[in-house]
């Protein structure tokens, strides 16, 4: 049923390739299918003006996407002179998504910044930047703690996100942008790897939905981060 | 054990106040507690330049807050220079709920401006945006129809909004400006009068939150968003 | 002859509500007939930069209208990026007017901002915003003395101000929009309580005014300054 | 007692050299003292859009001062990204004192813009920009109507503009950067060559200002500008 | 001598990988060492509105730097609101280049456009752009031509940049980033497939150079963009 | 054969006038036939952030042209709300050209900008801008010296710059604004007073060019400058 011929609740294909570029503290590529983010982590030796004093450190994403990355090509935000409001939706719910498992104490008064710069577009570029920027993200912390500039790993547990969405009336994982064009329902969740919420968005496209969508929804979405969470540990050594 | 003394699934006071300003074809001042949101409905006779020749209208919305609506004066975003992420993610949701419930070929080539400006905030103000927004656009569409610019109402049902939240543990209705800054978890929830949802979103704060959260804030948005459509009917006289 | 059927000399209904929001310092809602402006008063404890050290405290004023407070729908300035120079202009004039009976000295190294928001225009928001901006600046300045912040009240005397115009070749008071429109030449004045001019602006639309014409219009604005300055007394206990 | 020597009713020598530039359709060099700026004016063979179809003509200003036309450099606005409030003042204010004089319908569909860059500012920029920028309109006006664009001059009768203040208590023409900083009060003209007055702005900077004062400035200002006038025929070779 | 081992006349490894996305007309990934750049041609059927109606077509480029592209982060610009001056720069440069071997009236009215995004900076972005610009160009106007929209390729030889410098003391060939910090002159060459010169830019970033100097600067970017051409040419399958 | 009926190798008449302001530290108007450019320096008694406690000074330049200095009228850049590619690029050319003479050391910390405003352009617009700004930098730093300031002048040697182009097949010097429009090759020389070369920069405007015409401009343009620095030594006095 669905174009791409995969089951209701089956994922497209995610790999998650790490240290793919020469300067940044943590790096990972990520691919949901055609859909692949470069995700970059940078630490700053200090923190947020507002946050100085605090002993607290802060993590921060921006997100953004080249040109021709979709199927034609959209105006460059550097050149339209601001990001559109998507794009801040999107930064900022990848920054709470991150934010959710960062021990701020432990990561002191410094900063990371998150980049996910989406090379080719294919749905779900938000869930693909939340696992990849994940990955980034510790790696960047892993640095922090073999340099010893922090006494413990300044993250607690995995993160992870992933779309749903309702299809010709059935609920479906990990919308592709054929899906997500068409979908009555689009949703995200965002998981950690004991199973907590942290985000739930989900917007009727065109009927309103009832509650056992979002129940539906909920179950595949869980099924799908426990998948990319594995996949994070397998890359990033995690027992 | 709200700060308030409201039972946990008890609202603040709601009014819905209509024909409030001289100019606009549809407005309504709506107050949730000290939260005050004036919102104005305008009819532009001709629709974005993307609907040209389609047939169908558009209804979209714009948020703002008067800087001195907040306990600390906030710089105002004409003078930034630009519209913030939260503004513009707020304005973004009011829009998609409030297109939920129009029908755009009966509405026709014209376009639908809905502005919600806060005058004083105590929390909530985008669901009392979306809540008031509706009983604007309504009597906009109202006075279409009386025109005999519409052959019948462009408005399908009733839409509302509410936040819901877990603060100390509890799923608690319709959070207070002192609630929302200490709240683990914040959700709001776009509701339809039949019930279908429109918008989910929640939010951890602090700790992720359980699956038992969303199911308990859910059915407490269904009754605050049921008592305030029926508001929402009382005030715009629908049977 | 007048379209609302007024004397020459005689002004609009005003009213000047205080108090009218929870968080700011002073407020004061202004009716000018159907011109409404919100006027509230923010006080920070810190000076602008330019000001550090120098003992002297600043007002300062800024200006919005929403979008729908006029006959159609103007462009949001936050949406625009940008206040227009008609902006600009008028929020200048307020600050300078406000200013004129400030104690700087007295108010000592604080700021205090003006915000007036119109919320329906029907001609005369820019003196509206004075004559309810002092109001609001006044009882701003009331809460620091009864904190013990200042000294003695850092204000001397009232300030309010009233627009005149040369229509259908007579001089008139207090213009409304559908003479403000139609108006040959439009003033505006702002004069203390003790009579003392602190702006004359006048503005010939069409054809070049004569002498007698100032002199004419000053001497209305003088009768409704009066009357506005006595109102401001009544609301704000000055005997 | 004034820190030029001059008495109280002089003007600084002024000067208006036309054709300055190659390029412009008309152009003039204006002196007031040390204050010296550009005015060009450029056809252009099209309305502003709102014009289209109307039959008429507009005139309209642009301002800009050098960044070190000043004692210190000012910030460039074009690197400052905007035009600040006291820019746009001026150049509102420009359009409107040449817009008194033009012939609209005589003048057809077609926009001149008066631009007037302030080569060095000794005080007075504004009205030296009015007095040169009618001379360059003027010329400009002059060369359609020898070309057959216009069946005759679109200009009626002659604009100028003076600055009058109250300076350490008495009323002075023209005042200069010294006298400027240190005025109790600040006005500005602009008249006609008939003595019409198409703008009065008078701001007190100190103390308000009585109304005698405005009437003995009104005087200075009429024997001002009728100055200019004469030097302004004198150029142009006005009968 | 050189940090790299290289010898003086020798280039960094190059390749040149096509079709590396889903989405653009034409793509190609350039890396000149450590240098990286992602280079898309998209292809809009219609021409800048300044040249509608001429008959020819236009090619223009963007460029664009990922935050983390280099060794410690830069501020995305669009977040900062604009293009830097460098950024504009190096378009302009990558655009002209560019449209030197273009056939404009065999392109016809439409616009490529070519986007080069550097991921990962190791100096020579500038002329790693412009040699994979042509590539991702040429693979568009291949596609045009296979298509039938054009009558024959809208491109005539081919386009390759290369960097040298005097660095201590010596002039070298393709700088990288350790060199390019430390050279005392810094130049880029742009060159066509029969060795004609399209752009020659020389910097003395410290001390003057001499006419010499600029013949062996030359006579290696000759040398160097030889082979880069030979590449071009291998990848395309130009004979 | 030149528009102009100059000798190929022939420049514009030159001119150099300076202390044409009042305020500025050091001023020069300078003239290439008709091409006028407006140079002042002005120094800043404190460094750019990123050099404070370098013990080393700066050069900084600003490019602006008035909207009519040209054929036709040009949007100003402070309305349009950005510096175009053009005006950052000339600013950067100047800046860099300026800097290579400056002795940074010597000067201190402080910072010297030079603002080149084009008055009236007819083509080599930056090149008279760095002419002319040499000398008011010169005159600024001379005053520097005078005042005790500096120990010896923080510039070495002199700068100066000229275009060369190919033009119907020819090499020819210092191109006007009928030539610039026509040639094939438009280049821009700047050197030092002992014939060092601190930029080249040749653009190929319609078919390449040869390593010949470099040779030949580079011969032409070494002769025009010293020209230039001949007329600059005499009107700075140097022997």
């Amino acid at each position: 049923m669905r174009p791409s011929g995969r089951a209701l609740d089956q994922m497209r294909e995610v790999s998650l390739e790490i240290d793919v570029t020469k300067h940044a503290e943590g790096s990972c590529l990520v691919k949901f299918g055609d859909t692949h983010v470069l995700c970059t982590a940078s630490i700053e030796e200090k923190p947020p003006a507002w946050l100085r004093g605090s002993g607290l450190g802060w993590v921060t994403a921006e997100y953004g996407m080249l040109p021709r990355a979709t199927h034609t090509r959209n105006r460059r935000e550097a050149t339209a002179g601001k990001q559109g409001g998507r794009t801040q939706e999107i930064q900022r719910l990848i920054g709470r998504a991150l934010r959710a498992v960062v021990d701020r104490p432990a990561l002191g008064e410094r900063q990371i910044t998150v980049d996910c710069d989406v090379l080719q577009a294919d749905g779900g570029t938000r869930t693909a930047s939340i696992t990849g920027g994940f990955v980034a993200l510790h790696l960047a912390a892993q640095k922090l703690l073999k340099a010893g500039d922090v006494s413990h790993l300044p993250i607690e547990g995995e993160v992870a996100a992933i779309s749903c969405g309702i299809y010709k009336g059935k609920s479906v994982l990990d919308l592709d942008y054929l899906e997500d064009s068409d979908a009555e329902t689009d949703a995200n969740f965002v998981i950690t790897g004991r199973g907590g919420l942290v985000e739930v968005q989900a917007t009727a496209e065109g009927l309103p939905f009832m509650d056992f969508h979002l129940t539906e929804m909920l179950a595949l979405a869980k099924k799908g981060t426990g998948e990319l969470i594995a996949k994070q540990r397998a890359v990033l050594g995690i027992a």
